[in-house]
């Protein structure tokens, strides 16, 4: 631990803070003007965590601007952590979620965009609380897109370069100013996507609040809802569903790909590997998810017999069956997790595909958890590749992407990052597994808890929620959402003996 | 197809045909000393596959006797394929399976040493058809030695070269040497340890007939039983489980290991990584399903009201306890596959923790089927190393198995076998899903057929059998396991255009 630049991980931790007290503060204004009656606790929350920022960045004022690998991989994983417990602050003082592991639960899986919930009656909550529910999503997202732009690549994670060298604004190979410029560049289309969302669920009949909370929610594939029946609350209204399926596809879009769009430059976009392929994945299975409900199924089942969801068919059954299949499949490829039916009691099929679905993940760059598509592609070429290289062991044979060779170290990057994950996932199942919980539940649980989804199956499925769990499997649920979140190895590497060894890399 | 050499390919399956006919001349035997009315049709099969052998060898006479990898391939699937079509005519024309699609599925299942069977009865069947369901077993098991050490390594399939080198007899590239050297020596000890097992439970208490056909099935990891209820038959007779359980982990043993053995080169045991993860695994496994089966479950439940498995506490509850999951936890990581209890019933822990188990398979150069120990030790150090190499991108760092660094080709291998497994798991349990089949029963199908195990879960498990799957299922099934035993990419090239297309390689 020689070395370690201590202070500038403190300066960094005390800019996260205030960043975050300021968007608490935010929703103490939300909740005084809707007097939810949680303005004090919110506000509270909001000072002291400003202060504890404001304290940890004067006490290490004479901090050294240099910062190396170690650091960044503390700051990051630190700084999840550190934004989820000072982000819990609101629940608890609000006395709106009084049990600290339930109100870490709520906000690790806000911040870790993955919108698996604790609460029974969402509907219940205080308004402030319910928009800082959503700002941990959209602020989450925010930070995902600097950790794919800035910080990922420049620590070699799981195929991430790849991506990097796509990214617009300077190319150099500092954190500094590729935070500055390209973050900044990103922020301005996320930010616009929100507002743009939110304008249209407004107009689409949505409440102003509902508008804004649902719009964070899917920029960030999120999915917290302000409703019990989540989306499903908008059964008859077509157009919100619609619009939301649409957002969330965008929300699963490369975002440098929209800034792209945004420029005028659309043949970047219909050149992109990976968006054609995760674009078209989302239409066939949609279509053949529509199609297999139409004729088999009935979208307005529900596993319990609860409520909660109201499946009126407004445009005839058709119509009904292809939105809810499109909506879903949305959902769950792009990990936003948002529920419009329970897709998990539609056909054993169905079931079968939609487990399979949680391990896909949409777009590198943008803020999808998840396997992601660009890692599955080259890893499905490599496949292909490998029977053409057994007969020509000589020959050497890379893996393009957009028209580009791939380097072998990359592949093997992406192949062992894989593996990785299905080894955290098989992990995740067993802990559950040895909780109480049966099989499909802790498989459902821990393939959606990794991949930053939301609903799971079983006993976590859309219409249930993660508060049935027991407090350890809550712990655990939330260690496997920030593995998932932070590509694995960014968390796990403060694990080995290496990383605290040694002191410069 | 230019210079592909038909006819040693014809040779080949002459030669295959000829041995597969003359092993069901020793079955027609069998049949007659046990007069069980089967004489006649198991003969005729035999006639007729030894004279359609004699004809294609006789056909082909002047054949060029150099071989390259192209046809090698073809050899190997179609062998395994030409070997099941004539395997299942004892059963069509001794009509005990009259359906051709059944009769394939059990003979396919037998020569990949699955041992899933679509016999509702397997009680009512004639002596002489349960020794040639337990022959396919046997005869694939001296397949698989043969692949494993002389065909596999040459064509470069997932790190098998690993594994190669270790090999006993002349180290030559070519394929003869090392076929009649080496695999004479496996044979032997393979036909020892038979005679050895079949001695022992005769002297536990089995029927010569049972004591017989058991060890065929142990050996060559098969799973075949001649009771319904399979190894659970002799439930009160702990001694004869026992003898199993150590008979089935040194199926799992590389035979390789086993010769050495023999030879009195102990050392070679102690030191080989393979070996010790593999037997520490069983061991710490059993031991902690063992307590958990103790303490939380009872291992005479069963999933239906079925009165097959009888549960006599012979030695009191712990013991029993610890037997059985000594018993299933072998017979699963070995994929040998035999029942003494229904451990899908147990807890819902154990059921996800079985699952898991299907993708351990035992060890290379053994007959078990599945991922195998040498694979997954090798990505698991793969995946810690990748740490190291993050932290320090430029310095190169092996992995290191035996004492010895891995080529980082080797592992490349090994991964891209590993993902294309799964890939063709999560293809398996999609397809078994597309046909009806539940979640669980999908993905617990699709597991035991790839791996090569047998009994599955849900209408798969040990209680029930493959016999409930629509026609087509029995078909996908089959192809599943024919993919897991020849390590997927022997039979996946050959639907490659590259394949058809190059001439030489
Ligand atoms: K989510
Ligand atoms: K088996």
């Amino acid at each position: 631990m020689k070395n370690l630049n201590i202070k500038i991980i403190f300066q960094m931790m005390g800019f996260l803070l205030i960043f975050n007290g300021l968007f608490m503060l935010i929703s103490a204004l939300i909740s005084y003007i809707y007097k939810d009656g949680a303005t004090q606790g919110i506000f509270f929350a909001g000072i002291i965590t400003i202060l504890a920022g404001v304290i940890s960045r004067f006490t290490t004022k004479n901090f050294k601007k240099k910062i190396n690998k170690q650091e960044g991989y503390i700051i990051v994983t630190l700084g999840w952590v550190l934004m989820s417990l000072s982000g819990s602050l609101p629940y608890l003082f609000s006395e709106s979620i009084p049990s600290f592991t339930d109100a870490f639960f709520e906000t690790i899986s806000g911040y870790t965009t993955t919108g698996a919930s604790i609460l029974d009656d969402i509907e219940s909550m205080p308004a402030g609380i319910l928009f800082w529910r959503s700002t941990t999503h959209w602020i989450g997202g925010m930070g995902i897109i600097v950790l794919t732009i800035a910080v990922l690549p420049l620590l070699g994670i799981g195929g991430m370069q790849l991506f990097a060298a796509e990214a617009p604004g300077p190319s150099a190979d500092k954190l500094h100013p590729r935070i500055t410029d390209t973050a900044k560049r990103l922020y301005l289309i996320y930010l616009g996507l929100t507002i743009a969302e939110a304008i249209l669920l407004k107009l689409a009949g949505m409440s102003v609040f509902d508008a804004v909370n649902h719009a964070m929610s899917t920029l960030s594939t999120g999915g917290f809802s302000t409703k019990n029946a989540s989306v499903a609350y908008w059964n008859d209204q077509p157009a919100i569903q619609y619009i939301i399926t649409i957002f969330m596809i965008l929300a699963g879009t490369n975002f440098v790909l929209s800034y792209f769009a945004f420029k005028g430059q659309f043949s970047k976009i219909y050149k992109d590997e990976e968006f054609k392929t995760y674009f078209l994945n989302i239409l066939g299975i949609s279509i053949i998810v529509g199609l297999i409900v139409y004729f088999r199924a009935d979208v307005s089942q529900v596993a319990t017999d609860t409520q909660l969801i109201a499946h009126p068919m407004v445009n005839g059954q058709f119509e009904s069956a292809l939105r809810h299949s499109f909506f879903q499949v949305a959902s769950v490829i792009t990990t936003t997790g948002f529920v419009s039916a329970d897709f998990t009691i539609w056909t054993p099929f169905l079931t079968t595909l939609f487990f399979i679905l949680m391990f896909f993940g949409a777009s590198a760059g943008s803020t999808s958890g998840g396997v992601k598509f660009v890692r599955h592609i080259i890893m499905i070429k490599n496949g292909f590749i490998e029977f053409k290289r057994s007969m020509h062991p000589s020959a050497i044979i890379p893996v393009r992407y957009n028209e580009k060779a791939v380097s072998q170290d990359i592949v093997f990057n992406i192949m062992a990052f894989f593996i990785l994950y299905l080894i955290l996932f098989v992990l995740g199942a067993l802990v559950f597994g040895i909780m109480g919980l049966d099989f499909v539940t802790s498989v459902g649980g821990s393939a959606s808890s990794l991949g930053n989804v939301g609903p799971a199956f079983g006993q976590l499925s859309p219409v249930n929620n993660f508060n049935s769990l027991p407090a350890i499997g809550k712990w655990w649920a939330a260690f496997l959402m920030l593995l998932g979140r932070l590509e694995l190895f960014t968390v796990l590497i403060l694990f080995t003996p290496y990383f605290w060894r040694s002191g410069k890399f």
